[in-house]
């Protein structure tokens, strides 16, 4: 009986880390927690930390930690919305916010949360569907469309927004349906100075002492929500070693890819993404640098381009390191000849990896165009969705461009027609920027750069187009798109004349895009998928898709170069640090925490690690004790994660987190915010 | 005339980083502290620097802080001394010590101190001595015996401690004299948790948050000495960003090492010493867990070798370093082809290099023996030095093996006789660890392990050696010694019955190690060091040979694991750290760190970094700033500076200092020293 286990799906097991793995809800770890952990999370249990968490629409993650819709994420989550709702004169990123009484509470403009209420296996649909299509793009457009026709078909069934979820490269799809809020109060922020500390310096590493919180309360109806499923404050927080979860929504991981696909991100995307992030960081510092109020309005911005520069040179380190990449062709070796060992599977799926390498070179010709002609700017943005908009809802659902499905418009429309605010002089800035790194980046013919400059220099071009436009103002977007394409058609506004021109353009390299790269590596990719369940079963979770994953790992230091980070830092290190850059930026306290300073227990918690495995989306994700409850909220991963995109590596890999007893000391000591804790905690 | 400029001398400039260089006090930096900090040292600065700068012949530096004697070195340097004034009573390591008044210092059992008085360009009167001498290894005696002449001449004219020192490789001999100290009383030390907070693990590394400092007085004919040279307290420390000097004995750097030398540490001897290393580390630690008298014991040795395998990790991850190499290898190549263009130059020097390749060569073949045979057992060397010590007094100073020159003898008996204690438990632990390990890596026939084993185990053997020896026992060494050659070779005695069975292997060893390797080395080498001078002129200091030396740099952060390292570190940090880890070892803090912490004021600076050029043997030197005052006292280097030994560089590599104001606060608040204080700063 011995040699039954010597097939190749047993012999060839997947090998997991410890503790690796983004896990979606219908498939938990229980075998890894039970063997290492001797915990056995519970249907109830799974189902609570389910729906207590909250996906939040500006690219984070969150939870509510109260029975009346307080939901806690990350500062720096819930930064672009303070920033829209900040003026001149009421800047609540530098001053931070505190509303005391409900009536306080700023309506957040333009802020939409999802809770995950329910997942349904649609993959036999989906595959049915696809099953007759001739070649790659044929199979691409009968998969959009079942999709699109699935999602609809939910969406009036339940009035929930619903997307099919594709798992596994294609191995599975599924229907997820969410609960939906978009009246969302902002009910507390700190100064951004606490929130983040150390700044881009300190970005993305550890030690660090960053109380990076922020809380809104979930209106429906004009009321706060019940929100019968929260997680429970635990102001002691997490312990060395103690096991924990994180349940959150990571934006995507790229760790199933082929070689291939790893080596045209490395040698040709890459590059190409950093040296925009960078000259469009570089434009808007300039644009800071003119005034008090312009460093005001970019700030955010600049926030989030730094962060991506970072991220993004840590990935493209993890890309270079010759160790990862040779792991990863060892991996991708073994697999392929798996596949091949078996004649059927490998006349089934033998030929996907050459596929996708044949679509990385198609996609790698036409990559400069795709990154550069993209102007940066608000009004351009808009006009652009506005002019898609319009031609996209009278066709069949199945037949428009992504992003404009029915079950799609709602969430579209609310972006759409967000008040806040847009500054002209900032767009044109910006948009000029970008057009002088277009026109070095691309040849002089190039069709948009042609079409936007129109004999005009980069700035003149960008003052004609923002000051000919009126769409900063929402009711003229609202007009225009109400009007629709015959409004459009009509209209003056210089950003609607330019994107109608710019439209078919668009189209066509929207088309290409998905009938020579995407429609072949979704069809290889879901080879792939499909391959790797027959070699290895369902063992290992999906890559990442901005869905509801459950990560499970413990609080534990690491080597750091030559010695130990700690598991946890307090606020003496906050102190210190700033100390020891003689309190400058941005190592400077705000002044709350200089009076404050003996009104706090020093040695309270602060910041703490975890072998979680998290990525970017993970941001104000809860971290939940074997109770369910609250310990810490994660805000960041450190250096060494950042090649996660494409490997965990267990040793040194990271989620850093906010500590339950930091949160609770500030909140209290320094904010006099008890009624929060009160809420959160069910009061003394 | 621009012409006269593209001679070889002058296009091929030696680049130095900034900031680099050990220099000697003949030939400092002017030139680059002009150009970059504007200021001009005097020869009166530069004097006073040099006579207030103390060789620890433990293996550290110090200077002279009050004029009374007061020394301020590392509690890491003063360890040895304080381990063999301690007993299972009183633990000064442990517990730290004060002594309040003159009468309550205790005497350091076997320490001498030098100070440099003057220095004497030889290199003429060498060069003539060798100059007839046929081959190298002839050219080896006549050098050996011309140094020991000169070395011997000037003790009797001056009564100085006189030692002919190599520079440039041997472009350069330089007579330095010294002023000899061997009374020296421990004053103040603090417990070793604080001096030496975080332990292994943070060795080596920063932030750090030590306070590594002891203090002994010097005393002559039973009084302090009027110490007239020293360095004034300033207790405000250095500033960010501040010119500062470190002053002090640099053991050796290899920076200027072929790159078959480089070679050869990579992929011969390093291996080879880190698995002595661990080897070593791994019995003390099996000895200390027998008790806590073991473990008192033991701790300063196993302290010792997980500092030298930090350190030899550091330098051997350097070596493995392909940009450090290549870097290397490009520079001799340059020089090479420098050479190699001269006709002249050529035929004297071109050579060098195959030979030095040649000897490394012949080292490899032998270099596990050498390594390995070597018993650890402080008996086993005392009867050694005894052995060859009776035999090499009775012949002409010229032909005595190396470390038996007549210059040398004062400071080696003062070793020989040593009072400090030697437990018989603990040498079997030590010899029968080594014997066991030599066992391992070496063939079964090796002559010395056949004589040392005898038929027996390694404990057999180590327990017969050490029962039966009397060499514990200081009066025992001094009956052998003055009985001479008769004595020795009457006794019975184990261990010196051993030593001598063992003479003649030793001695043929050396002899080899002589021909073989160190001849060729040292010819080739001066005739390297002489290229180098005809190439690029004396722009350039020489490697470093734990003489006295200056550096420069500035109080400076650096670019650390994805963030900015900070110029210092704070009291904050020290209990942000402890509290870190839960408080426990070697995070833990000291009772009185913990009692008196409303005492502090916790912002003090504690420990700062600069970018000084130092390396093993800078510890306990003083940093300097423009003013000739101590502002901060080197204990540590970070890991970045560990390739240090073989290249410097400056974007990371940073010397690491306690900070005066740390010094101050915790004398006056913490250990209630105001008295010291008083005598260093010369207040009320």
């Amino acid at each position: 009986m011995v040699l039954r286990f010597l097939t190749a799906a047993s012999v060839a097991a997947v090998m997991l880390c410890a503790e690796e793995g983004m896990w979606t809800f219908d498939n938990p770890p229980i075998r890894q927690l039970q063997e290492k952990y001797h915990f056995t999370p519970t249907q109830a249990w799974l189902d609570h930390v389910r729906l207590s968490s909250v996906r939040m629409n500006d690219g984070g993650s969150g939870s509510f930690v109260s029975p009346h819709g307080l939901l806690l994420t990350n500062h720096h989550v819930a930064r672009g919305q303070l920033q829209k709702s900040s003026t001149a004169e009421r800047d609540y990123i530098r001053d931070g916010f505190y509303a005391a009484t409900e009536a306080e509470e700023i309506k957040a403009p333009d802020l939409e949360v999802n809770v995950l209420v329910s997942m349904e296996d649609v993959t036999a649909r989906v595959n049915e569907a696809v099953k007759g299509a001739a070649g790659a793009e044929a199979e691409f457009a009968a998969r959009k469309s079942v999709i699109a026709q699935i999602e609809r078909e939910s969406e009036k069934q339940t009035g929930l927004r619903s997307d099919v979820v594709t798992l596994y490269q294609g191995g599975e799809y599924w229907l997820y349906r969410y609960k939906k809020y978009t009246d969302l109060r902002i009910v507390f922020a700190p100064e951004a100075q606490t929130a983040f500390f150390g700044g881009d310096p300190d970005n993305f590493t550890y030690p660090r002492y960053d109380l990076d919180l922020a809380l809104f309360r979930v209106y429906e109806n004009g009321k706060p929500i019940d929100s019968t499923n929260y997680l429970k404050w635990n102001p002691r927080g997490a312990e060395d070693g103690e096991l924990v979860f994180v349940s959150g929504n990571p934006a995507g991981t790229q760790r199933q890819d082929t070689v291939a696909q790893l080596e045209f991100e490395r040698s040709v995307r890459e590059p190409l993404i950093l040296k925009l992030l960078k000259s469009r960081v570089a434009a808007l510092q300039a644009y800071s640098a003119r005034g008090q109020e312009q460093a005001r309005q970019a700030a955010s911005m600049i926030f989030g381009l730094q962060n991506g520069i970072k991220a993004y040179e840590g990935r493209y380190r993890g890309l270079q390191d010759p160790a990862l990449i040779e792991k990863k062709r060892k991996d991708e070796q073994e697999f392929r000849a798996a596949v091949a060992a078996k004649q059927e599977l490998e006349s089934r799926y033998g030929g996907a990896w050459d596929e996708i390498a044949r679509a990385e070179q198609e996609a790698a010709a036409r990559i400069r165009p795709l990154i550069f002609e993209d102007p940066d700017s608000s009004l351009a943005n808009l006009a652009r969705t506005i002019v898609e908009y319009v031609a996209e809802i009278r066709k069949p659902d199945g037949k428009r461009l992504r992003g404009f499905h029915d079950a799609q418009l709602d969430s579209l429309r609310f972006r759409m027609f967000s008040p806040a605010p847009i500054y002209p002089e900032f767009e044109i800035a910006r948009l000029t920027a970008s057009l002088e790194l277009a026109k070095q980046e691309l040849p002089a013919d190039d069709p948009v750069l042609k079409i936007v400059l129109d004999g005009r220099t980069p700035r003149q071009a960008a003052e004609a187009l923002v000051n000919g436009s009126k769409l900063a103002d929402p009711a003229m977007r609202k007009t225009l798109v109400e009007g629709g394409e015959a409004a459009v058609a009509a209209s003056t506004d210089s950003m609607i004349v330019l994107a109608r021109k710019l439209d078919p353009h668009h189209r066509e390299m929207i088309h290409w895009e998905e009938d020579h790269v995407e429609s072949v590596e979704q069809r290889a990719g879901e080879q792939l998928g499909r391959a790797r369940f027959a070699v290895y079963g369902k063992t290992t979770y999906p890559d990442a898709t901005f869905t509801l994953r459950l990560s499970y790992g413990q609080v534990k230091g690491y080597p750091m170069n030559g010695t130990i980070a700690p598991p946890k830092t307090t606020f003496y290190g906050l102190y210190d640090r700033s100390a020891s850059f003689d309190n400058k930026p941005p190592f400077n306290l705000p002044e709350r925490y200089v009076k404050g300073r003996d009104q706090l227990d020093l040695a309270t918690p602060l910041d703490f690690v975890t072998t979680n495995d998290i990525i970017g989306g993970n941001s104000g994700s809860p971290v939940i004790n074997r109770a369910g409850e609250i310990v810490g909220l994660i805000f960041d991963g450190n250096i060494e994660s950042l090649p996660g995109d494409f490997v965990y590596q267990g040793e040194t890999n990271r989620a850093v987190a906010v500590h339950t007893a930091a949160m609770t000391e500030a909140l209290k000591k320094l904010y006099h915010a008890q009624k929060l804790l009160d809420e959160m905690i069910g009061g003394e």
